[in-house]
């Protein structure tokens, strides 16, 4: 970390300055610059606090040199991190399709779904039991019975299901019937959620929150992997920008961001990310060109009736032709599908 | 609701529109315009789903006429609702100081800081037990006994207290040490959490999220008072934008649009707002001649020892001063302090 | 356009709308809801000004049924349009290629460069000759003289090129030096440029503002349509959001929007729109995986030496690696490149 | 300047910075961390370019020290000043009233508005000539005939007028017109046009840009400082961000930030901050009550039938309303009105 000082800090300020970082147990190294006076901090290994020394009197303000993540450092752990879900690999070479409903509405929906997405080539399957909606006079998801419904599904068509907990306290109810809890958007910085699956030693699909930054969902990750649990998938699902005509703006940039900055797997949600049904096609063909390691894709039968994110969902025929083009998508970036 | 037809809609699409609206109970009211058939649909006094209708073929969009939120709208209640926390009134003639520091560290500390307040003129006591913190390495907060200080704080020194839960299963124990349960900004749309602290019957004081807008900021009140708990404070604690001089932008244009839309209390938060101690001054002054209700503010009495938020943080003397100079603005807009 | 009356408006004050929509030349069409009168207005057709309507007491709002591009938009002009600059086709089959530094520096830097990106597939270059500039005190750019090298450089190698023009009175200098004029981002909402080089009746490049919506885009092409110049070239170069690790936030998801929205050709920039050279080749595989009809691309023989954006140039060999790994790319959504 | 050097880079790398800072006519100076290795550069007074250094093998970023702007910084000049136009001062302790409508729309509406700001307290005259729009079939100004009313109502009132320039070949034409010209804030970085107003060597009351940051708002100042122009008025006017309910977001951080940055001054623009009339008698306040030295408001004696801006602008004798309960925020903060 390296401290400025105010243009006209006197020497005692600097003293006081240099007094603090001694005593925080790390070393001071002062540089005379032409216009101002900077006091560069040796650590001692552990995290610095930047707020106690921005108080100081005569400093201008401080700029942190290292990220502030580490167990989700590519620095840390150079090597991609693959989260294996049964026979399923998140982060190796194959791209990974999640498909599946908004909301799990009822056993025959799923069935209908689970077994179309997986002859399309799907990997997983998505749906909530618990949905965070933003109106409490919306519908809410059928809970537990939600829960039953997936791990009837599951084992009847064969399929490994990913579904949310928005609560700490139903993370062992969850976990005890899908084989990926999802922590989403709205949720990225619920911190005892972060703790409570972290706890949970499940593997993890992490969402990034419609208005986080990169450095902040690799913290919330860091929450996750501070508990010895490295099973985390990211997904960018699109951020919250001014543009209007779409839901969310999908941050396209993330991708190849992330596989530099972090060795944990990357997803991308075009369904959130865009919002429109029409656009998740072309969206989705750009998130694997751009090396993503697998999408998490919305369909519904029967969009037209979904108690929940129809506008954005794919019918099954439309998810089919999309696999089938993703392929050679796929092929041209070295990986396959 | 109004729903858009395509331009080259057929005549049977059309018809299924028709079909759909009154297979909801509602009535359908077709107009030709010159380029553009639109349906109006009459409802039945629920709210309508626009997403079952917005994937029928041949629609184009949809669009709401009535905002989403009821029980919390001026609409459905025209005179203001006055918060009642001991003798202190939150949304009538009066405002409201609220402050302290950022976290609770020890009982000297918050002792200290509640005396100076007082003294200036504060009416509650804020100091958060729970912190939800970006890093998993930063302090998280005393917990239990932060909230066993408060109390002990609030007896001696005579002022009621806020602080966050930021847990479902915290709220029972929030509420048995403080007046008031703060939903942070994180957690705006927890929605575990505010259907906790809607049954809980105690006051909530609801920060808007650093990313959601004010008809989110509404719905999310919606959530506690159909719990049949009307005692929520919203407050305006700035939001994110593209803006780095400052932590966040506080939304001055919320205050008075907030005052129209809506008849709860509203409150800001110019320590977060703006996360510069120099400029909170301005700012809460700012925030009395807009017509807020109250101000709550981030006091420490040794800053560069804060734990947290030191920087936004100002000292007694400071938010001494800072409270005599509020007394002109509100006695400007004819309120007291 | 829709009129929605406040709950309480009297039956005077929709009279008074009814007879302003009259007085506009227009039909009105009310519709007695369950809790809001509408007013349909049928129009006549020209565009309607909102803003007249919405200041009549006892309006609560008004909304557009139309899009307010007309020229621009594919319902207008269902046909993809080709623009030809020389034997090139922007918004044909072909995915198309523009290379070259930000800025002109020298005719040894534009010839070198130029040789290099014709020989891996561009087939037009860039160099900017007037460089908008943060800082009064940053290289504005050489100028006519840069213009005198770009026509230089594009007669001895035969690329045709294109640069930015800053002010309306540069527009006949630099159409007689480039084969296409470029409006900036900063400058898209310059409406005296729009209309000078709607004048020109030469092929522009449109890039869109950091800060413009999909719909102010669409509107500043409209500004130069209306002036019978329909070679208008958009280009999709990144938004401006609260993300910090990257310059911009390149909006992957306009491409295939603004392909269904308009007949117009849409090309990205991946320099711009991510402002590191390490993440172009990713996004620009993402670019043409969503349907772009080409990019442009920063291109430099030695970016540590540039005089603007060498952190975001592609050195010449790397530029030839991701001109072959495009090709894979296009032919797997049906293109060639 | 720091430059932060990668984990990994080499002695050689270190070298080859280390020579290219000295070549720049700097010293550098090198500073050995626990985990990296930074290089301060010692400056030559010249401001140093960035790039030429990021971009150099070994380099991860570098970081700037001093801010980027100089003329229009307090450090460079610590007096307020004071910018004299007529009798009226900006910046001195009057709190200036500008009012008038957005758009000159004949000399019968200009006379009958300025008569009436004038008797409420107003300063000086606003009123479009040229107006930049987003549509191109928007009403787009009366042009110079505009200019030739706004001429003869200021001499006819006495009041001293302010109107936009939106191309630097009207420049001369509009100071020879009006006391004080307005860049926009679509035209903040027409870099064109703000060479031409810095030239002008007249009073600029320069907008902030919708999308602009406070410190490109201070470099846009900066271009026309560096012209030994230094009568520049600032003007906040809101920033777009996600919000919907408001037409912008008012930045009222900006306030007391620029005043402590800069020592030109600063006035707010409450119409366009919020958009709608119901709103900026209250942000109005609060701009003052924050520090602000002045306000530009829309007023028109029939909002109603105003061509542009009807929704945010006040009536005049709601503007004499408001121009009375400013005077006792003005006193509340120490200054008159």
């Amino acid at each position: 970390m390296i401290v400025i000082m105010k243009k006209n800090a006197t020497p005692v300020q600097l003293s006081n300055v240099i007094a603090r970082i001694e005593g925080m147990g790390c070393q001071a190294h002062v540089s005379q610059g032409e216009e101002r006076t900077l006091v560069g901090i040796i650590g001692n290994g552990r995290p610095l606090d930047r707020e106690r020394i921005e108080q100081l009197d005569g400093v201008e303000k401080t700029m942190p040199i290292l990220k502030p993540f580490k167990r989700a450092s590519r620095e840390f752990h150079p090597q991609d991190t693959h989260v294996k879900v049964g026979d399923v690999v998140f982060g190796g070479n194959e791209v990974v399709l999640v498909a599946g409903p908004c909301a799990v509405e009822s056993i025959d929906q799923m069935r209908e779904i689970a077994h179309a997405v997986k002859a399309s080539g799907a990997r997983m399957l998505r749906g909530g039991a618990y949905k965070p909606r933003t109106s409490p006079y919306s519908f809410q998801g059928l809970g537990e019975e939600g829960l039953r419904i997936l791990a009837q599904v599951k084992k009847e068509v064969g399929l490994p299901v990913v579904t949310e907990a928005t609560d700490p306290e139903l993370v062992p109810l969850v976990t005890s019937h899908a084989d990926v809890v999802q922590v989403g958007a709205r949720n990225m910085q619920n911190f005892a959620l972060l703790h409570a699956v972290g706890e949970a030693q499940r593997p993890v699909l992490l969402k990034r929150g419609m208005m986080s930054t990169i450095e902040e969902l690799l913290m919330a990750a860091e929450y996750i992997l501070s508990h010895g649990n490295d099973r985390v998938i990211l997904c960018e699902r699109g951020i919250r920008t001014f543009e209007p005509y779409t839901r969310n703006t999908l941050d396209i940039n993330a991708v190849p961001l992330l596989k530099q900055l972090t060795h944990l797997p990357v997803i991308v949600d075009p369904s959130h990310g865009t919002g429109k049904w029409e656009l998740v096609e072309s969206v989705s063909r750009a998130a694997i060109a751009a090396g993503a390691d697998g999408l998490i894709v919305e369909v519904h039968a029967h969009p037209e009736q979904a108690v929940s994110d129809g506008a954005q969902s794919l019918k099954p025929e439309r998810f089919d032709a999309l696999a089938e083009s993703l392929r050679g998508i796929a092929a041209a970036v070295g990986r396959k599908l």
